[in-house]
């Protein structure tokens, strides 16, 4: 049996002024970085010793593994980055006020492009000050895999090739594995662990700064339900996640 | 040319309460840290961007790393740890009052086990509560390899195989590195590249939380003499070192 314990990074910057993110590299606000704190403590209560960081590229998430492992005394641990654990592209909405994204555009396109499985945004113009492109920090891949927006579908295109080679491997190694990534890359992976449906996955929500327990048979399949280190917190972050989302 | 940008952490707790460290864990203190934001800032101000980061696998240098790079805007850099950038190993002498081990065992020997390039201090017993055995921050390396004391000299022994294989590999393909290590890593690794004599080495201090800057060739030569992104507060930071050194 191995662990693989995933983690939301908290309030950004951005979430606090109610912005579009996705790739936009915006910091952890003061809350966010509480929250990686208690993450980092509540790890080093349950006994959990990671043998491996993953993160994403994007400030917030390591600076929540950052945080997060200082208070849990593991440092140490070896880290590898992937823009495959990014958060999702949002594309044109990238920077865009959500009030503002929902006025403009009305409530059925705005909840089609946060919630339906398979359908991106706009695509983001080169030129815009949101853009990614020739951002040195993915200056070593292929430039034509790098998303312009996507659907929770395209995160999981992109997701799983990094879960099969690189984090099963560790996993299937018996190591211990961290991953500190975003609320749409760790949607598209619970959903694969999960099982979970194309239609039931815009219904999970994943709370920010509770580490969540896989424990992983040698076939990678969970061996029972997947558990948070802080259940009743858990509870009340998802459902404060989920009113986000339907009032915005 | 190529950069390899050396950062040797600031103050610890340890440092605070002169205590001698070595590989023990402590962590930065508050001036610690503003020492690591201020060498983020240099390294942010003089337009140098990391493609690697190497950090020893103690707690107060990868602190050291984490919050420059957050100031540099480059948390994204790619990691790589490694016991073989650890500080000098102090033997029997981790965890003891530096002023307490001169009064112990007088200055004769206090500053050959400070400042000899290869006597080495007492070996630390395997029950004492500063030995590393059985760390499992070590646990991937072969047990017979690890120090229980080290003089410099040993410090140079084990340094140099990972400078061979891993640092000068990613320099030899181009890549800006950037190491963040202790006082006597650092001076294995300057000894090694402006070939400082066994003799002179002691008398060489590096500044704390001061970037310093080698160009090298494709033969991993300097071109130049080495530089510290703030030359007045780095000399003023070596004098302050060598102070401390003679003092106590």
């Amino acid at each position: 049996m191995v662990k693989l314990v995933l983690v939301r990074h908290g309030q950004s910057e951005w979430n606090e002024k109610n912005l579009f993110t996705g790739w936009v590299d915006c910091r952890l606000s003061d809350v966010g970085k509480k929250e990686a704190a208690r993450a980092g403590e509540l790890l080093k209560e349950a006994g959990i010793k990671a043998d491996i960081l993953y993160t994403s590229k994007l400030s917030r998430a390591i600076q929540t593994a950052n945080i997060a492992l200082d208070h849990a005394d593991q440092l140490f641990v070896p880290v590898k980055r992937s823009w495959r654990l990014n958060e999702r592209h949002y594309g044109a909405l990238q920077g865009k006020d959500k009030a503002q994204t929902l006025e403009t555009y009305g409530q059925e396109k705005f909840q089609i492009w946060r919630r339906s499985f398979d359908v991106p945004p706009p695509t983001i113009e080169d030129d815009s000050e949101f853009s990614q492109v020739g951002d040195v920090r993915y200056s070593d891949v292929d430039p034509a895999v790098l998303p312009k927006t996507e659907s929770l579908k395209l995160v999981i295109d992109r997701l799983l090739p990094y879960w099969q080679d690189e984090i099963s491997a560790d996993l299937l190694a018996g190591k211990t594995v961290l991953v500190a990534a975003h609320g749409n890359s760790l949607r598209a992976l619970v959903k694969h662990l999960d099982k979970i449906s194309d239609e039931e996955i815009a219904g999970l929500n994943i709370p920010t700064g509770i580490p969540l327990v896989y424990e992983l048979d040698e076939k990678l399949q969970p061996t029972k339900p997947a558990y948070y280190l802080d259940p009743e917190a858990a509870a009340a972050g998802a459902a404060a996640v989920a009113a986000q989302g339907s009032k915005k």
